[in-house]
């Protein structure tokens, strides 16, 4: 069928140019010597533009057409129906929004996101103010754009999570709330709190790059397949098959936020090493969605390096590399890195807490969206959020709702993702437990192979054939079920402060 | 003027995609994972087709058909019409080889560098002949396709070295290698040779490092706009405006490979960085030639890195780092980094022997394009012009016909760009000594601000604007003059050899 060649070479162009473009931006946070950022602005909006061009293009729509014919789509291999399904979504998404709107957009969010980290610096909502009116403008008109079923927050979710609605996110959302709050009570008042007073230290650089490294070797990610270097916000990037590189960054006093953020990127980086090299340059060699990509740096971040079997196994390894730490027993240890407590930002909650701050966010996006309130008072409400999620009140904005960048650059609908990952990650974590019926034994023997063969096999190898929804159900048996995260938290902080 | 608006938003455009092109490029062979090699080739192939496209256009043609004409031409500014003359030069040779022979010769372009790396290896001319005839083949072809007035080989120089001629290569070629063979006969019969073994012994990578970056930084090579990286074989390439990156290589046990090879590359990258940023992207954003380019580099290299003035300021510093030397006078290592011997290898050779490598490929390309040798016999010419040139016999065809990768990359009509280079390096400086009259009391001071200042002024600001021989001229009221250069190194090797 000349069609499908044809559609399969466009699409491998469009991923060649992603490529590059992966590779531009990873330079441009890495290795580009200061005075080369102007310049790569121009050249990384050029290339990405001739890909996004390429895709919403009257070619790629004529393909698409032809190939949604029902006749023709029941001939088609799983893979080639996936590729169908995904492209047609996210053509018909990038088709809703006029080129012009589009460019304009473009051109805001860069002035809103220059003007946030201006407004976060001097801790001024003002400054901000009118950028993220405008932001709030676009996603309210995108979403009418894009077009929903019951809520225009849904058409927004659609595009981090598909599927995803915000009732189905409420209903998650009210249990859950009250589980943690519950549970995070009995923590802060009745539990026995870890002494952390060895995480703070001296910690070279070198000692800490040299536990990243074990750290990656431990999980089985590919050095021949990938890097870590260092940038100012670790990120994950698949250049292309075979090339998927991660950051991390590293701080003296601060021993557990490179290895910590290294394992994080390095369950993405597992996820994009083990996607079906079949699928490359299809469009299905992603993620299935942000909150299942977040599920496995999640995964093993905290269901696997945040456990103590984890530990039993690594602590060997950092007592060698850091000496200082061999009075100190495993259990204490594993006790101070799960240290749970009420705090303003996000980005350095715990995993008892880290929902919490999600959970605000989407009640003010949502609302925000629906224009129940406004963006003017912002500022207030979520001073009241705070105080009614955390029972605590941000000192001013830059630690309050100046804290993220997302809102800045548009993404407005991203934050759920996040919780969605915890969730899926504790989902798939028992799922693991269950069929690998001595997991822990195996991790605790440094064997972390086995679960993430079991990975790949699961969720890693489709990339992006399915929904997070079906994959889900394929994984696990079951849709998203809240129930796991609220087990593996209620058992593990019981564990931890000792209940 | 709407054509010159349009022409110069394409040229933006190719730049663009040329610099996205040299990223990949220079990533490839800097910090690519191993398995990420296959998919970049495709990637990089794929963006720098796009370029090439867009070059080769009927729009670029339509835009140089309209922009020749004798009446606009003449309202360009300076700038407009350089880039109008060499776009239409670079179009042309261009649009002279057919698309599908262009296609085919790639392709055997990258079967012959396979096969040469692996004949090199195994010395064995027998499996690379097929490769370079097919290579000696196209050149021959490709000259008739550009045409030319008195000799093929000048159409090929043209693409390296415009409006070079061999006529003119060999009226310098003859004088120059007499004044050369006598002046090394001198050398080597009557001279004192210096002692050279303090430069072998253990140098670590971390010292070595400090002294390139040192160097670099002497130079005033601008590290906000620059860096310096590792691969196997060291070059520059120029990313972008505000962004020039060089690599070096070190060798534990030669401490002068990495530091002069990180001074060559640092010339390189001055040319580069000293472009007038009004060219950035309008296609004269590079060298004059690339004889101009590796006059840059041989003149830090050679006239700068191997002066005695310059060993006066940096051996301290290098006695610093590495105390070892602190027993060595200065005059002795300035000797010994002035070594002279006839030997087999071109990038080993040294400044008096250097060109005889050159003269001895270019005899030989230029009797193969005029088939008055042919590629069977090529092992057997080569060794007696190695007698004959440098009265040595390579032991084998890996350090004789087989050394150099150029020709299996189609490069003929190159090499002689390396003497051109080294000839236009001691012209120039010349020239610099007699305009700053006190230069070489300046660099012993340590300032090479100086001389960077006037090499920026005189060459690189203008970019690709004039030919080699219109700015040599511009520069240095002659054309190219190859008595410069004979008088720089009877004055420096009378002087290190005490004759």
């Amino acid at each position: 069928m000349d069609t499908l060649k044809e559609y399969k070479a466009l699409l491998a162009e469009i991923g060649k140019l992603d490529s590059a473009a992966s590779l531009l931006e990873w330079d441009e946070r890495t290795y580009i010597p200061q005075k080369g950022h102007d310049a790569r602005s121009e050249v990384l909006g050029k290339v990405s533009k001739l890909g996004f061009e390429l895709f919403i293009s009257d070619r790629m729509g004529k393909y698409l057409e032809d190939l949604n014919r029902e006749e023709v789509l029941a001939s088609l291999s799983e893979k080639d129906r996936a590729s169908v399904r995904w492209m047609t979504h996210d053509y018909n998404r990038l088709k809703a929004i006029p080129p012009d709107l589009f460019e304009q957009y473009t051109i805001d969010c860069s002035k809103s996101e220059f003007a946030w980290e201006q407004a976060k610096a001097e801790s001024s909502f003002e400054l901000f103010q009118p950028h993220l009116q405008k932001m709030v403008d676009y996603a309210r008109q995108f979403a009418e754009l894009y077009g929903y079923d019951e809520n225009p927050y849904d058409a927004l979710l659609e595009g981090y999570e598909p599927g995803m609605t915000t009732r189905d996110l409420k209903a998650i959302v009210e249990p859950l709330r009250e589980a943690l709050v519950s549970l995070l009570d009995r923590v802060t008042e009745q539990g026995t709190p870890p002494d952390t007073s060895f995480l703070e230290g001296d910690f070279p650089v070198d000692k800490q790059r040299e536990l990243c490294m074990r750290a990656l070797e431990a999980m089985h990610f590919d050095s021949d397949a990938g890097r870590l270097d260092v940038s100012v916000h670790p990120f994950t990037t698949r250049v292309g098959p075979g090339d998927v590189r991660i950051t991390t960054r590293y701080m003296e006093n601060r021993l557990l936020s490179s290895l910590f953020g290294t394992i994080h990127e390095g369950g993405h980086a597992l996820y994009d090493q083990g996607i079906d090299p079949d699928l490359t340059w299809t469009g299905l060699d992603t993620g299935a969605s942000m909150g299942i990509h977040e599920s496995q740096s999640r995964l093993w971040e905290n269901q696997v390096g945040r456990s103590l079997a984890f530990w039993r196994f690594f602590y060997p390894q950092l007592q060698e590399v850091l000496p200082e730490f061999e009075e100190i027993p495993v259990e204490e240890f594993y006790r101070a890195v799960n240290e749970a407590q009420r705090s303003l930002i996000r980005v350095e909650a715990d995993e008892l807490t880290y929902n919490l701050h999600i959970m605000l966010r989407f009640e003010l996006e949502e609302a925000l969206v629906n224009r129940r309130i406004e963006v003017k008072d912002l500022p207030e409400i979520w001073n009241d959020a705070m105080e009614r999620y955390l029972r605590l009140t941000p000192p001013d904005d830059a630690h309050g709702v100046l804290q993220d960048v997302h809102w800045s650059g548009g993404m407005i609908g991203y934050f759920p993702s996040y919780m969605l990952g915890n969730l899926y990650a504790a989902q798939f974590f028992a799922t693991a437990k269950r069929e690998i019926g001595d997991l822990e034994e195996r991790i605790e023997r440094g064997d972390l192979l086995t679960l993430r063969e079991w990975l790949r096999e699961k969720i890693h190898k489709y990339g992006r054939m399915y929904s997070p929804s079906e994959l889900a159900e394929k994984v696990s048996g079951e849709k998203l079920n809240p129930r796991h995260f609220v087990e593996y938290v209620t058992s593990k902080f019981s564990d931890v402060y000792r209940l």
